[in-house]
């Protein structure tokens, strides 16, 4: 990756037009921080594009480094060109922590962490950056995986579309909390109110046929617990 | 809920021009009992809209009703006003199920249901369908919460868009099974590879400060499994 990214570091994402949270403002954020906590815990992002004036959104793998998403695909993939093409790209991730259950069903919820990021996207096409994007792709998914995995040949670097979105403008939105009924429904008699938490948790790994060689610790040590239990910091 | 948009079932979604599952075709699923599993099995979809031409991804809880889902927010939601104004918006629901360790970094995978749906929005004005689909939604979330409640009032209905979205075109696509690494790779030595689940799970629920109605038999019977352990049949 060229260090050229690194020198666009802002402060803050916003908010401007597109990502003023205008609704429940309060849960906004727009610093960079909390941007990026949310990107790096998350590895599942929704793209959308506008083809002919009509919406096309597709779930994608990504990685953050810097203001950049990394995102891929086969070389004909249509969303991921049709991003590269356009002046501007939306990209957005999703985490819900938990069901908020009020003793009203107007005042239901959900506690959540999102990202909501617009910007433009260009082809990678040095295969250098291109390789580094993809086993940092690896590793954000599951950290340590690269090194234990056969490197991509020329061939299937070229096999390979990959997509670098840039930030240009974002915003995060956090809910977080127990139920916010009105007052007068906190007497209700008989209603049950809370919070019902929701994790992503790693089941037991299957080894593929044919694999001989032990669970690797990087793996064994994910089994039973949440998917990312550390918050990983990154530049 | 009117009885129309049962008249309108079709036997499948697809596949379409806007649908049509290039890579890796023999994913692609286009009945709507595959459909139906994936968004029932969901409860945050990905709606896209362009904004002047440009696109726009935010999340959304929803339920489905026969072609229909119905989202909601506030009456000033941008989103859902211009899904309504246009002439079609996207709705995206993704499931990760596992992850997918292959022998290659290039074979790396994920094990995932997804769907992808394109048709027209309109208001919901009708305050009992209003009330009738924002109760079905907190069902769809926590089968058998609504019961439980208290039920919206009139002005919490006059407060709340509710938006339906008729399902016109849709597609899923399913990756699952193992690693497919290349032949020349299986027998690489010191390399693990396998499959690694992921669930969302339950946690212990956390009662609301002052609630001393005991937890209900449908909210506990959740806490430590899957979220959603049995596949819920609509019509």
């Amino acid at each position: 990756m060229s260090n050229d990214i690194f020198s666009q570091a802002q402060p803050s994402y916003g908010p401007g037009p597109r990502t003023q949270v205008r609704r429940l403002a309060e849960r906004g954020r727009y610093d960079r921080d909390s941007v990026h906590a949310i990107l790096d815990e998350g590895f599942v992002c929704h793209l959308g594009v506008c083809v002919g004036g009509q919406p096309v959104v597709l779930p994608q793998l990504y990685v953050r480094q810097g203001d950049v998403l990394y995102l891929h695909g086969a070389p004909a993939n249509s969303a991921l060109q049709t991003a590269e093409a356009a002046k501007v790209a939306c990209v957005s991730v999703t985490l819900v922590d938990a069901l908020v259950l009020a003793r009203s069903a107007f005042h239901h919820s959900v506690n959540y962490r999102s990202v909501v990021a617009f910007g433009p996207a260009a082809p990678v096409s040095s295969s250098k950056e291109k390789e580094q994007a993809l086993l940092a792709m690896v590793d954000h998914v599951v950290p340590g995986r690269s090194a234990g995995t056969r490197r991509p040949s020329p061939q299937e670097l070229r096999a390979t579309r990959v997509t670098k979105f840039h930030i240009e403008e974002a915003s995060a939105k956090i809910r977080d909390g127990g139920p916010k009924d009105d007052p007068e429904d906190l007497a209700l008699e008989g209603v049950w109110a809370g919070v019902v938490p929701l994790e992503l948790i790693v089941g037991a790994v299957v080894p593929d046929a044919g694999v001989s060689t032990p669970v690797p610790s990087y793996i064994a040590s994910l089994a039973g617990g949440r998917l990312h239990r550390q918050p990983r910091r990154r530049p």
